[in-house]
């Protein structure tokens, strides 16, 4: 059985542990919803009041120069780019993620004119299958939306499929697809891959050059720690480049955007997939927590992950036997995201009560209570910690109060 | 001739002048140049310090409910609402001025399937124009792009015409039009309307559901103060609204968001506009400018910006006779929104010889030099101070160095 100071001494020769002192937590706070909102850095308090204050207050207009804002998504996706196995010049930092998975499809779509088969999974989150749902309806031209969970993926790529369209680490779950052999099996019969990396930049390691992926997103807020709605991203790998036109085709993305041309001419690079002027501050906060994952090795953050997960499910096999949870996420780390998610009846209750205990995860309906691991802020004693307070709230069944078992509109 | 001491005096009885003390400005800079970058309310200082330590930081994910982040778009979309002749309900806070346009035209578009004529200005600001010939290429359909100019756009609304999209004051000149006259054309043929207010909300009154408008997309980072590059803000009548799917389907605009259904069902409400989450950070700060607008008299706002406007022609007449200027905005304050702009070959080096003077507006090419007026934050003797320096630049030839013949690329 573990005990609490086995995880102290894991702390104390933790070689990530320094990156926790760039973080401003919450006083006695157990922090397991990094994979929806990333932590605050230090840095980023600092840089949201030079932006503020100095650039904007100050410097106002002249800023779009003196400051860099005009080429700031490229700079960002420049950084971004060396996390997720990309080039330079491969990714831009800007917008939700819902508007560029419609970007990176739509290009997508228009690189495979003569096939009309799109295939996601049903299963994932479903920003990405409304985007899909919506242009297959605004396009009308007989696009078909072919829905295959995890295991079926491989059969399902088949010649008459344009796109594949997969989230890499699902968001329920935690389960981590094989990119590099779904990629290969896409591009062997021709398909195009798009990845979402929500749940996987600055989580876990991602090669998409090394996998010879087509275009991905993800997501600034989560990992990344970028702040709440930070812009999110775009890869397009560079042989798409000026190959086909994103349909935003706004005036960042034009050829020339301040020669105010009347006709637009699509950039030939990675800029053509910006469409209007970014939230300057929102996406300055995303370098500060850009630039920390920069400075971290991505291979000992999935370490510490991994046997953070570990250790969260044989806590939960020996602290909470008999409790009803079942495990949701796949067993082995190889196969698992940097989160671990359980399934209970009671979960949204569960989760309400074990936030008033100061522990946080979150829900996501119908029944998964989710558990994210950030190492750059994490300690393991919090994984003590969390599962402690969660063998509490059932034995003592604070998770059974009216309150609790009223619905709330939660993210 | 006028002489400073008028401007002076008509500070010393201006009924908006206090407005000037709830923002921070630079030292000794006249800011002509509010309608590309509104200046930083000092509530927006405090509240980025807010919502970065407090809510992200110290909140963290609870913040969605707890700050009310989760309908922050809708809260803001009221306000602005208020500023422009819209109800509760009809306006969102979201996504950039581009992305809105292109949800607004797909709307429209699908609300008049039949019809294939698209009528808009030529010299409308280009990611308008761009934005429309995306979508016409995407779709594929056979739409037409028709180009009127200003005077000819009332004659060119024909019953062919799906949709005019049109700049209600123009980014370059400053011209109004009339958005009554031109949206009762329309429907009097069975066309719909959608107004870009980047140039109008905040800066001069309009009243929407008085013209019967249809859609109407804006800009939060001019006249509103939002910051740089603030979400924008998109307008859909409420007849309309749950007629049509804006094409950009992604969770934020579904019925029930957080029951995480894998098959979009558009809101009913103006929330089917939105599609991804937005950037917190940046769009708390819109809220502090708009607030600040919702307390300042509309009409008192165009009577001071007309009266500058006029200041400022008549100054330039007075004092720059000679020096090859051309007024390239109405000479009638009626028909100007909240600028002036003047043509001069030299445009670009004469703008960046009168930013070394601080006096800041800005240059858009080939030739046109603009001044915004601002009458929350600027002074009558900021037009004086302006023209002078102005005159400063004509006369000592200022503008005639290497540097400023040398183009850059500025917003």
């Amino acid at each position: 059985m573990l005990t609490r100071s086995d995880f102290e001494k894991l702390d104390a020769t933790d070689d990530l542990a320094s990156f926790r002192e760039e973080f401003l937590l919450p006083e006695g706070v157990v922090y397991l919803d990094g994979n929806s909102l990333g932590a605050l850095p230090k840095a980023s308090a600092s840089r949201a009041e030079q932006v503020v204050r100095r650039e904007w207050g100050q410097d106002l207009i002249k800023s779009w120069n003196k400051a860099g804002w005009v080429s700031l998504s490229e700079r960002i996706g420049d950084k971004i780019a060396a996390l997720i196995g990309a080039a330079p010049g491969e990714v831009v930092a800007c917008d939700a993620t819902g508007i560029n998975l419609y970007k990176a499809l739509g290009m997508a779509l228009s690189l495979r004119p003569e096939r009309k088969k799109i295939l996601v999974e049903g299963s994932n989150f479903p920003t990405d299958l409304y985007v899909t749902q919506g242009l297959v309806q605004q396009l009308d031209r007989g696009h078909e939306i072919v829905y295959a969970e995890h295991e079926e993926i491989l059969d399902a790529i088949t010649e008459e499929v344009a796109v594949v369209s997969l989230i890499h680490v699902h968001y329920k779950t935690g389960r981590l697809l094989d990119m590099k052999a779904i990629t290969e099996k896409a591009h062997a019969v021709g398909a195009l891959v798009i990845w979402d990396l929500c749940h996987s930049a600055g989580a876990v390691p991602v090669d998409l050059n090394g996998c010879r992926a087509d275009f991905a997103v993800g997501c600034g807020y989560k990992y990344l720690n970028g702040g709440p709605g930070a812009p999110g991203f775009i890869f397009v790998a560079r042989r798409h480049q000026g190959q086909a036109i994103q349909p935003l085709t706004g005036w960042f993305g034009h050829e020339a955007p301040f020669e105010f041309h009347r006709d637009y001419r699509p950039a030939k690079t990675i800029r053509q997939m910006l469409t209007g002027t970014q939230p300057i501050v929102s996406l300055s906060l995303l370098e500060e927590g850009v630039d920390i994952l920069g400075r971290a090795d991505m291979n000992k953050i999935r370490r510490k992950s991994s046997l953070m997960g570990d250790l969260f499910v044989q806590l939960v096999e020996e602290q909470l036997d008999g409790f009803g949870f079942e495990l949701a996420s796949p067993r082995a780390a190889e196969k698992r995201g940097s989160q671990v998610s359980l399934r209970h009846e009671q979960g949204y209750a569960i989760m309400q009560a074990l936030i008033a205990e100061n522990i946080i995860g979150d829900f996501r309906a119908p029944d998964i209570v989710r558990f994210g691991f950030t190492p750059l802020y994490l300690r393991y004693v919090d994984i003590w910690d969390a599962v402690a307070g969660l063998r509490r709230v059932m034995e003592q069944k604070l998770w059974d109060l009216p309150d609790y078992q009223a619905k709330a509109a939660v993210t």
